[in-house]
Parts: structure tokens; sequence; C-alpha cells
């Protein structure tokens, strides 16, 4: 029997978990449900339902867990405490500050309904989250270090594009490479802003746009890149393009801390992302939690989990004696 | 109400114990268990009880878990079930092959005595256990790779010290750079045994011993050195004991995989370690999961678990709003 996946939403994460269940044997993709006019989507995946937003209430008995791939800003807040009402559910909630609030909303939906909704789950929130936690609790003595990059950062690159006479652009994000070192080094530094990542930006200007004021309001635009080093160059749409399609990104985790009676031996912890496409990689942490939900929902549980709440070999499809075999 | 801790052995690992525990402010040692005569045994803390390991039983109901600090070839394998069927106790049983039969006989006892036994703790099996499994449920279309070290191996050192001719050694294994660098590339190399680690001998000789003829028996030792690229420093007393007194180790869990309807795009999720001190960082582990195991037994769980049966939020002594606040 496979777990009956249904994804909300297809986008850029959508179509990541419908590739990332291809790659999962014992899931099978039921429906898509989408906003638009279902007969204007195609999907890769032969024989599968294009359902309409409005109706997905009707296939709740057909579905085991729901993926929900909407985006954190306006979508999940509404979405998730909706959907857990009739389904298990797992989403990408990224808006570090706002979890608790989600949290709060999403448990009430999810346990009224006799659901379990994981929220937060991808890379960061995800898994970077398990390595702070992992991290902190092993070595209670020590410092925490999260880098970001190199990647894309679609935020950045919004801020870009707003601005007059850019006709497109994209923005990397990347680790300092000495503050990386330093932290490895074991020499707990204080790191600024500008000291732990570098911001490099890729500008199509418009025919005729001044680009030296582009720059100057790139480099002093506040919050998204006048605390930081920024570098910005001018290419073409066709440059763009070819060379900077893709939606890599990654980062660093990184604990460092001692022990000994008299602290003195120390210790370092280090986890590194290194994507070439963010969203089918978020896509693929959120299909394996959505294995996860469905056993703690076949077990009775019920609620609003994060990856913190969930022993990790509900993710596998392994038993429990094939993963102490093979992986312990 | 602090968590009450006893150690059952009192070598490297039950020193890091104790020091461990001393980081953690919700937990106590109450007693220290040895073999020995418990006269001759000088903790660091105060006020802790030295107790012959005859008298452990008796002592039931003033611990609420006991890490056995044993070693693996023959104390574990008899002191893990003896020791569940009284008390909720965690190990660090680490042969690996022989991991599911301890799980057998722990699971009995443990069963039977109604306590949690969490076996196989510390680094690996344990963290790098952890991160082969998310390793693989994130990513099922990839490579594993384990690198050890740089860090001391006792077994090789045992082996070097019996040689005859030899007054004492210590064998540093160590990862092989080209081949991380090849593996975090993406490139997904086969690698044999030589092209993944060296091993770097420090060798004092006894006077007038064949220093020759020792390096060849070191070199040409099946199983230990014979597979690998060996180096062979000979040093004095003095030298070993300034130089290689520490006991540090560490290495590398590598996850290399791939997404996508055609499998066209590369991941490499990185976990590496960078210990300073074996034991203390082993021990820091154990002291962790100690806490897990006191809060499933307060749950009413039995039985034998792993790493992998233990949700994250268990090993910190934050609140669950805490840590998402805080962490996620």
């Amino acid at each position: 029997m496979s777990i009956r996946i249904g994804i909300f939403g297809y986008g850029n994460l959508g179509r990541g978990v419908e590739s990332a269940i291809a790659q999962n044997s014992d899931m099978e993709l039921v429906a898509v449900f989408t906003r638009r006019d279902p007969d204007t989507v195609k999907l890769r995946t032969a024989g599968v339902a294009v359902v309409s937003a409005d109706k997905v209430v009707e296939m709740a008995d057909k579905i085991d867990v729901m993926i929900i791939c909407g985006g954190s800003a306006t979508d999940l807040p509404v979405q998730t405490p909706a959907l857990a009402k009739s389904f298990n559910v797992v989403d990408s909630f990224d808006t570090h500050a706002k979890i608790p609030q989600h949290f709060e909303n999403v448990d009430k939906a999810a346990s009224e309904g006799g659901h379990i909704a994981m929220i937060s789950v991808g890379w960061d929130p995800g898994m970077f989250s398990l390595n702070r936690l992992f991290g902190n609790a092993i070595l209670p003595d020590g410092k925490d270090y999260t880098f970001w990059g190199k990647g894309v950062s679609q935020g950045h690159s919004d801020a870009i594009r707003r601005i007059e006479g850019v006709a497109d652009g994209k923005q990397y994000t990347i680790p300092v490479e000495a503050a990386l070192e330093a932290v490895r080094s074991g020499a707990d530094p204080e790191l600024s802003v500008r000291e732990k990542h570098i911001r490099e930006c890729f500008v199509v200007a418009k025919e005729g746009a001044d680009k030296a004021r582009i720059e100057k309001e790139i480099k002093e635009m506040p919050n998204y890149f006048a605390d930081y080093d920024t570098t910005v160059h001018f290419i073409t749409a066709e440059e763009l393009k070819r060379d900077h399609s893709g939606i890599p990104h990654g980062g660093f985790v990184i604990r460092s801390g001692k022990t000994g009676f008299d602290l003195e031996h120390k210790h370092i912890i280090e986890y590194r992302l290194k994507l070439d496409s963010n969203p089918e990689f978020t896509s693929s942490v959120l299909v394996a939690y959505a294995r996860a939900a469905y056993r703690m929902s076949r077990e009775g549980m019920r609620g609003c989990k994060t990856v913190f709440d969930v022993p990790p070999a509900y993710l596998s499809p392994k038993t429990g004696a094939e993963l102490r075999k093979e992986l312990l």
C-alpha cells in the first residue's frame, strides 16, 4: 500500500515534490490542487488528476498526506490551518519570526481535525534547525554559526528587479571563506553581518538606463545590501539566461563548543549543504517528512509538529531492523 | 528536580560523562560504580559516592539513568542487558556488525525490566548514523561516504604496541584530501580502501630494536595496515608524550545525491566532526541521550532504542516552545 500524496500548489516547489515522489517507491501522487484553471496545468506524471483548489475537501478520504507548496508570506498562514482540518499536512513555512504564531494556529486546526500537521520543513528551517538543536544539546558550552550560500536569494533578486531601469537580475549570497575558516579553527570569532557574507548581483539594465545610478541604489539599499560588501555586474539578458538560470543554494551550520572540567577541549560540528536546486532539495525533505507524518498519524498522534518532534527512523522507508543493520 | 545519573565504569569515557554532567544543570551525578576497590577511585566531583559494581542493584531507586561506560568487546554485551533489568541505561556499543544481536539481547532485558535502554550512542555509531539516515531518506538516489579522522585509532595503536621491539606507539587515521574533494565535487568516485585513508604511526622503539623490521611488520600487517599507505616515524618516549598524548578524532559523513525528473540536479550533504577529545565528545552525546532516555521512560516507553528512535527535541533541556522560537 503506497502513501497517497496530494500537492497543493504547483510552482517550483510543487514540481519538486512531484519529482521527489517519483524517487520514492512507497509513495504515490494522487492529485495536484491549483487555484488556476486545472485545464491549464500540465503535470509531468501521467494519470494524476489536476483538481481545482475549491474542491480539495472532496478528496479528503483519497489522500494520506497533503504537501502544501504555497509561499510563506500570504499562502501558508491561511492554507495550512485550513487544510489541517481535513488532511495530514506538511508545509515549508520559513518566516522564522512568525513560526510560534503559525504553530499555534496550525496546532489548533490539526488537533480539532484529528490530523498531524508538520510545519517549517525544508533545510532552513528544517535540516539546519536540527543541526542547531543537536549541536546545542551535545555541546552546551558553545557558539552557533549559520552561513548561507553560495546561492540565489529570491528576496534580494526581487529587490534588484524593483529598481527603476532594471530589466532583470539575480543575487547570490556568498559566505566569506575567511570567516568560515576562523570558525572552523575554533577561534569563536564575533562576526559582523559584513564579515559573514558578501552579495554578488548580476543585473540586466534596460536600454539607456543609468548603470551608475542602478549600482549605487543597489549598494545603498537598506537591510538588503547596505550592510554588506556588494558587487554589481551588468550583463546581457542572454548571459543572465545562460549562466544564471539555476536556483542553487546551500550553507553551513557550525557548532563550536568546549568540554572538560576546565573546558580545555574544543570540538567543531559542521553541517554543510551544497544544492544545485534549492526547491528540489526542499521538496525532497518535504517528501521524507510526509512519510513521517503518515506514520505518526497512523499511530494516533495529532496536532502540529516540527522536525524537532520526529524520530529520524520515521523518515526512512526501511524497517527498524534494516536501519540498525545498514546505517547505524 | 534534576535527572539523577549513575556512571558504570570509570575510565576515559566515565570521566568524560562526569565532566559533561557538570555542563548540564538539569542533571546530577549520584554515584559512580566500579569493579575496582571503591576506595582507590578518586572522582573530580565533590560529594558523589563511589560504589562497588556488586552493589549496583541496591541503588535502583536512586538513579534515573545509568550511563554504562564499558568497552564494546567484552563489557557491554554483558553489562547492558544485565543493568537494563533494573535501570534505564545508555551505552556506546560500537561493534557495528554485532549491533543487531546486542539490540535483541538488550531489548528483551529492558522490556522485561520495564526500562528504556539506548544503545550505540556516540558519534559513530551515533551522530554519523543519524546523518547517514537523514541523507538516505532525503536523497534516495545517491551514494554514502564516511571518512574517519584525523584521529587516533585505539585498535591500530594497540596493534603497533604488540609488535616485538615496540615500547609505545600511536596511530593516526587521516582522510585523503583528494578523495574528500572528489566526493564534494559530486563526481561520485568509487574509492578503494587505500584511496580513502592514510595511516600515520609514531613509534617508540625499545633500545637496540631493529627499526627496519618494526616498520616492515607494521606496513605489512594484514587488515590493519597492509591495505593502506602507511608512514612510520620513530620518535622518543618524551616526544610521544609531548606531541601525541591527546585523543583527537573526527571525520566526515557525506551523502551525494540527485533529484529532478531526469536526475539532473546534484546535492551534497556533508557532516563533519573535528574533536579534540574523542571520549569527551562521545560522553557529551551519551549525556544528551540520557536526557532523552529519562523523558521517554517517563512517558511510559519501554525496550531498546537507538538514536534513530529519539525525537530530537528530547535531547534538549529547552521546552518545545523555546526550541521553536530559538532554534527552528
